[in-house]
């Protein structure tokens, strides 16, 4: 008797799709395989498809409430007349808001895990408690060349984590989150990985996210992005990049020497219009690459299924080969590849593993005829069609309704809050 | 008293959101305004955004069938292994029963109207029919160097055309759809477009879709498809052309020149790795440019959305400015840019136009907060949104349920077909 039975869905095991059965005890799978099994909670899975739960690798969760505030602006107007401009106004109550929005959305969507780096993150950590999603969360610092803030900001990063690692049963695992190379001198971010590894954790970073971004930090410190964090010893296994547009061959070969995972954004890298990362040749080159949405305001949803598409449709048109990216490969790097990144034990329906896992409605006219579930959901998933979620092996979603949540009060919040940022 | 009146939405009114009520009579829209109207049929739309129809522009709908049948292969396999090999296994029956279901999922993401082009068209055309969506309709010829093959396939044209054009209160048009400049002759192609004079209809045609197809061309007439379609006087505003993707910036002069219209498929451009077309400069020169989802078997959705989302992205990626293509503009090339293409009065909310409207849900998590419902569609959108769709003046679609169609029949006599299509 376990505790979760999930009966006779087609799963998604050791990257195929086989009809298994699967029992959870505690937070974690038990067992997969064809046994007839019972639990004290049994799931009909006739009708779904079951794969482990996806792992959004880069976010700034609570920009839910700056959700299409500003579009089609160049860059620099976007950040600087614009993003940075409410930023500045967000208390927390307001993230706690938006954070619980972009929880909801996940969900619905089939994440059960995600890595956030932002502001106000006790109030992110509370939203991720209460609604029982998993999350690595890390405060987002940045020194610019100050002395004082670079105490002021490793100071708030390191009482984050030694207060939020490791709570509500592990679902939250805290990490230093220093925000790029151009926002943050070398010294800090040596004294980051130094704090790192003495609190034997991870650190999550954009790197060469724009093309200016590395001009900028060649003319300042002579080198890349990528060549400045390796002479600095900030790159290893416990380091997650975002973005990973701007690189040459060597830099890639850098990456993987150092084991470091990437994470990928596609959609949010076309809307900024900053460029499209090379993708396969970071797959091919064995490097583990994660997908993330990044913030809502450049996105604009928290849909993972979106980014699984693009990520296939555009290393295809980027390479000139139809076959360039497979199917089975992207739903890797959603699911195993995120919790890879963070040194998480999930992603894959596997005894041992944690119970974080998705069932999705294969009776769908989008995902009729189904040749092979597969396709069926690499390629024709709108994002609408999970029905059940577990995250360490609670059922928070159940027909599409978050059981965790209150919906209609979350959206009215939301709503309410935007006032303040609109320009009067 | 109107026959339908939709009260109180948010409707996308000469390129703005405005607070109105539309009334309908007959099949047109006969008044949209502040005034409290009424209707035998009145449809609340107080939490309802309300846009044009949208006009999918590029199909190949009953490829349905084989969605996800074929995926990430390189594009000569992909067709010459799979497609044309399953392509010729297909019956009338398929084509009906593929079309009904490419039909169902159009009008569950607000597509009133698309132009299709592909073989056994009877069958498409009672599909139409019974569906009560609205189509224009042709039959894809080629002669491929043959005078016996041309004579027949200008037959088989012309005979649906005089069979079916304006069938159905005039939801269908049939026009002429030789299928490119690499499968049909230059004097076969001048053979159609005299045909087309003569009977006062349109031509569809591919054009410019892969790099080999104006390799081959030149190779073969010693000129790009564009150009040799000029010379032989093929191009007028009565010529719709599906990709155009390959082209220098003389092209697109002689197209504005034209008043050709172009259909942009991103999707599938990317899929089959074809490219990314110049949309910005299309439309920046003055060119009337709709969208198309193109084939189900590379995309694999009907959902025009997605097609919405990626237009703006990927222009914004390639010019390397995030203010490339506006969301304004996006949406009208989804929606009065498709039905200007074909000469139908429709695609806007404004009086005499026809009344093919669609509702959508502004209730939704992804669209939360809402500062600009323009943003919210283009950008937030997952397609499943829609709640009512009306065509040529008839409620097709009522929270959801296409009022038309029989879902599960459809969803189950698609899936039993498969099997005469996979490899034994």
């Amino acid at each position: 008797m376990f505790d979760v039975a999930i009966k006779n869905g087609l799963c998604f095991v050791n990257g195929e799709f086989v009809q298994a059965n699967i029992g959870i005890e505690g937070n974690l799978i038990a067992y997969v395989g064809r046994d007839d099994i019972c639990g004290d909670l049994e799931i009909d899975a006739r009708e779904k498809i079951v794969i482990p739960g996806l792992f959004n690798a880069h976010t700034h969760l609570a920009m839910t409430i700056f959700r299409g505030y500003a579009e089609d602006l160049p860059l620099k107007d976007w950040l600087e007349k614009k993003i940075w401009r409410v930023e500045k106004l967000l208390e927390p109550e307001d993230v706690y808001w938006g954070s619980l929005l972009g929880i909801l959305e996940m969900l619905k969507t089939g994440t059960t895990a995600f890595s956030d780096l932002y502001i106000h993150m006790d109030e992110v950590a509370k939203a991720v408690g209460e609604s029982g999603i998993r999350a690595v969360l890390s405060y987002g610092m940045a020194d610019r060349g100050s002395k004082e803030k670079a105490d002021l900001e490793l100071k708030i990063g390191t009482e984050f984590i030694k207060n939020w690692d490791n709570a509500f049963n592990g679902r939250i695992r805290a990490i230093f989150g220093p925000h790029a190379p151009y926002t943050c001198t070398p010294e800090f971010l040596k004294r980051v990985k130094d704090a790192a590894i003495e609190l034997n954790t991870y650190v999550h970073i954009h790197v060469a996210e724009t093309k200016w971004e590395v001009e900028h930090v060649k003319s300042v410190y002579g080198k890349t992005p990528v060549r400045l964090l390796d002479e600095i010893g900030f790159l290893d296994e416990r380091t997650v990049i975002a973005h990973a547009i701007w690189l040459d061959d060597n830099e890639m070969r850098i990456l993987k020497e150092r084991n470091v995972s990437v994470v990928h954004c596609p959609i949010s890298n076309l809307k900024l219009a900053s460029g499209i990362a090379r993708v396969k040749d970071l797959h091919d080159l064995g490097i583990n690459v994660c997908l993330g949405t990044d913030g809502a305001s450049s996105n604009n949803t928290y849909n993972l299924f979106e980014e699984i598409k693009m990520t296939s449709l555009l290393q295809k048109v980027i390479t000139g080969r139809a076959d360039a990216l497979k199917a089975k490969e992207v739903l890797k790097m959603a699911t195993e590849n995120g919790y890879r990144a963070y040194g998480i034990k999930g992603g894959k329906l596997e005894r041992g593993y944690l119970a974080d896992i998705v069932l999705i409605d294969r009776r769908r006219h989008n995902y009729c005829p189904m040749y092979d579930p597969l396709h069926s959901l690499v390629y024709a998933s709108y994002g609408c069609e999970v029905t059940h979620v577990i995250v360490d092996g609670e059922l928070l979603v159940e027909d599409g309704i978050v059981l965790t949540l209150d919906e209609d009060k979350i959206m009215d919040k939301v709503e309410s809050l935007k006032e303040k940022f609109e320009e009067s």
